[in-house]
């Protein structure tokens, strides 16, 4: 998988749109330090927050939602909902860190870390109401924001039943007949995609484009995010240290129960599911050893290559899609070079 | 104050409609037990999860939208809107309720008693995004949907200002400068205040009335708000337990600073404020003794009639508003005998 150059710059562009129109629009708010703890999480402010320089982030959602507004001849109509997307992203991460105790979010302290969990319940609180406000401000006929609105909420909804449907798999032990693969696709597909597919679909519902040519547009959202979560999920198992940032195997040792794992335990003989489910369900933490066990387990059924292969699937899915779109020849190129953008190298390709 | 019978129906009719279309609305939800935790909180299963009849709650927030939508001839169309206002109040409880550590609301188990605070706070995301989506059903004309979405947006955010301003209040002792009756006032305004404005000016958003008519529909449900929360803050230092269902001088044993407490604080002597100020920022539980003095203090400025005096001019307020709305003289009186009705008999009259 290639990163093209020209593909990252014109995304750093449409990322960086955004990110200064949401820098301007912070500036905006009341002075209230609830708005001080937002812009910091935002990347806008450090820890005494102070103002600083430089942009905040990729912002992929919001990016890809600007540019295909802008091939759709909506741009300036559609900056308002590529904000409200960001920031919606932005609120469900700020709620998931304090869910899960995580104190590091981009190498900062999350919110709660910086000012207790009552703040950042209500800070985040706060940064959802205020990306549902942005979608208001879109200048495009009120029919079609009222429609893209009713759209969005749809989509944002499904994102919050995504996460309770983590919680329950969380809570069920692996070898529990709830556990499945697909199970773990429909919490990812709420949790990740309907996101994705918030982003892109969007901007179908607000060019009113025929009903064909918003499910492309969705379908592109939705397998992109598939394939994204999927291929998360293969790294966090078998990737490079230096590439995740994280220790090697971290999801195994937090033993979350992601698609390859699940397609293993489906697949192994009954004392190598004893195994692993033995492993996965201990209370004291894995070693090492136990690590290493669960990887030749996962390997014994070749987990990696058929996960390999699903994350190929779905990216040919999502380039599918882009074909029957009524844009360039040179834009449909770029909608499917984002995907191999997107997709970080496994083990180095 | 009386409570007349007819008055008291009507609300009880409005508030049962309000209430039977948010359990149709709740039937409809996908099978998810996100939701059932939802229809839970607001009255609809037990804790069992197991669907209860009777109803949940007066739904007064929403009751009065309905009311008001009626009359100006859109009872249809707002009733989608009444619903989004009354699930939004209850997505700020199961979230007050974390923040608090709150383990009971109306007599049952909060949220995150019952399913631990990840739990609760995607539960109330969740709440606050339907609540959201629920706008977008309204039938009026897509340009005043929209134009009402733009104005709940404003009033939502300014009840997550609020529970800022109500955090930053209790963590500052009393006898800092910026522990003032007015910034009290502000907190409250915009905590409760902003909700009830969101209920009565609505109507005039949705109805297309002209500036001066929003403004009046605005201004009763500023005062009325400002009136009922003054009202129950002095209910809970003099109210009567049988009728507040709270310990006696709850709010003093719990050193809320809420407003009789700063009225007072800038009224009293340097040695009596200094008492007040000792009493109040002390760490151990206070005494019945303490809660004694505090009261006796609160009495040497005269700081019980004062804030019935408050309490009668916010309600004032709010009738003289309604003078100028284009109603019917009977509708009128009924908004009226609204805010004696809200308001509770404090100290038995």
């Amino acid at each position: 998988m290639t990163k093209p150059k020209e593909i990252t710059e014109l995304f750093k562009e449409y990322g960086k749109e955004v990110d200064s129109a949401l820098r301007d629009f912070f500036s905006t708010l009341p002075e209230y330090e609830m708005y001080a703890h937002l812009a910091y999480f935002m990347g806008f402010r450090d820890e005494a927050l102070t103002p600083i320089e430089g942009y905040g982030g990729k912002r992929f959602r919001s990016g890809i939602t600007l540019m295909l507004g802008d091939w759709y001849g909506l741009r300036a109509e559609i900056l308002p909902i590529a904000l409200s997307i960001e920031l919606f992203h932005n609120f469900t991460l700020i709620h998931d860190d304090i869910v899960d105790g995580d104190t590091l979010r981009r190498g900062r302290p999350t919110v709660w870390k910086m000012w207790g969990v009552p703040h950042a319940i209500n800070d985040g609180d706060a940064q959802a109401l205020i990306a549902y406000g942005l979608i208001a401000r879109s200048t495009a006929d009120p029919k079609r924001v009222l429609e893209a609105y009713g759209f969005l909420t749809k989509q944002y909804v499904r994102v919050s039943e995504g996460q309770f449907l983590d919680f329950t798999l969380t809570d069920i032990p692996l070898g529990d007949a709830r556990v499945t693969e697909d199970a773990y696709r429909e919490m990812i597909e709420r949790k990740t995609s309907d996101l994705i597919i918030a982003s892109t679909g969007v901007v179908g519902v607000l060019a009113n484009l025929p009903t064909a040519e918003r499910i492309a547009l969705e379908g592109y959202g939705r397998n992109l995010g598939m394939a994204y979560q999927v291929c998360d999920d293969v790294i966090s198992i078998w990737g490079d240290v230096q590439f995740t940032g994280k220790r090697p195997h971290n999801d195994l040792y937090e033993r979350k129960k992601t698609v390859p794992i699940l397609y293993a335990y489906a697949r192994l003989d009954e004392a190598d599911r004893a195994t692993l489910a033995e492993l996965y369900n201990q209370k004291h933490p894995l070693t090492e050893e136990d690590v290493a066990v669960i990887i030749s387990l996962l390997e014994k059924v070749g987990t990696y290559e058929h996960m390999r292969a699903e994350v190929s699937r779905y990216a040919e899915s999502a380039k599918e899609a882009v074909t029957s779109l009524s844009i360039t020849e040179d834009q449909k190129k770029i909608l499917k070079e984002v995907v191999d953008v997107l997709l970080p190298d496994i083990k180095g390709g």
